[in-house]
């Protein structure tokens, strides 16, 4: 055997760490194997280029909070109320991770599309991807809440994509300021974006 | 003579646009120089190091967007009219710069804080400063609307930074689509965001 999927693991825990910590750019793939303690031939033996782990770095992340994301948006509560526990999970996930690594790390694809997006057309369009798969599916939230008449959206695909954008824009102060406070008003802006009816907003207070 | 500001104004430039293109991370010293057609010993003469040479930079970069902002932000327009303005020159700059260079580079500050953030802590301080005079005067340009009984909001300063994240979270997608397009869904949040009462909403019809 010698290789096992044991190595293969390991780069990838590797290269999600550093790439968290200090991006694409600076990432070096003897560094990685380095970290990640195998030997180089290993690393071409599992992935054909720095860009090919990256994407499975991508990929794998996105298994993971797919899960999530489909797990609360497809559930069984309320429209309105999945959103919120979209939020919810957004704003723990951010502190876990605060908890566990002394920083706000963000949202990995945020941080790679702003890092990333100028240099390589492959992760440019997987992230492309990601991004429509989350709009997709608040989308759909949002135009069964429509169908509730909850809220007040001329366009659900933009009003989703807004929702997304609101989340990724919170998520980039909270790694600036390394700080998750600011993410407890996710939930009041999604309201305020999608023109929330009255009675959903007075159940805030 | 010998060291003119020349080259100071040469190197400046050439680490913007190697900062746009690629982020702070892959880039070098030599690199700047190359590119800036300066020795290096001229880089050391005017920076003391790659990370003064970044803050220089997002200064110069802040000094001239801080410009427009406050000229459309403390102008003589109603309160919400400024804001519109703002948007709409954020259209426009990135608009200018994919015709100018083929993409839409989107918000130095936002790339800058995503790749950084977790790196230097005088960079990661300098930004935050940034958007907290963003943060500062859309917050002044809301209390006034707020006077005015045009928006509804309890905080104008979380409201501020929902406005400024969104703007943040569009341009992103801008930046990952190389799109423009929908940087014009800026205003018509915003409204929705502060609760602008509907005589407002009305005139966007």
């Amino acid at each position: 055997m010698g290789r096992t999927s044991d190595a293969k693991n390991k780069i990838l825990t590797a290269a999600r760490s550093l790439l968290e910590q200090r991006g694409y750019s600076a990432l070096g793939v003897a560094e990685i194997c380095k970290t990640a303690e195998v030997p180089k031939g290993s690393f071409y033996y599992f992935f054909e280029s720095k860009e090919a782990l990256a994407l499975a770095v991508i990929d794998e992340q996105w298994a993971a909070e797919r899960r999530d994301w489909e797990g609360i948006l497809r559930g069984d509560a309320e429209p309105l109320e999945r959103l919120r526990q979209l939020f919810e999970a957004t704003e723990n996930r951010q502190r876990n991770g605060q908890e566990s690594c002394g920083v706000v790390v963000g949202c990995m694809f945020g941080n790679l599309s702003l890092e990333m997006s100028n240099q390589t057309d492959a992760v440019r369009e997987r992230l492309q991807q990601i991004f429509e798969d989350q709009v997709d599916m608040v989308e759909a939230t949002i135009t069964e809440a429509l169908g509730r008449g909850e809220i007040e959206v001329a366009d659900p695909r933009e009003a989703a994509r807004s929702v997304v954008a609101q989340l990724e824009g919170q998520v980039l102060f909270a790694k600036l300021y390394n700080s998750t406070g600011q993410l407890s008003t996710l939930w009041p802006n999604c309201l305020a974006l999608l023109r929330a009816s009255r009675p959903q907003v007075a159940e805030l207070a």
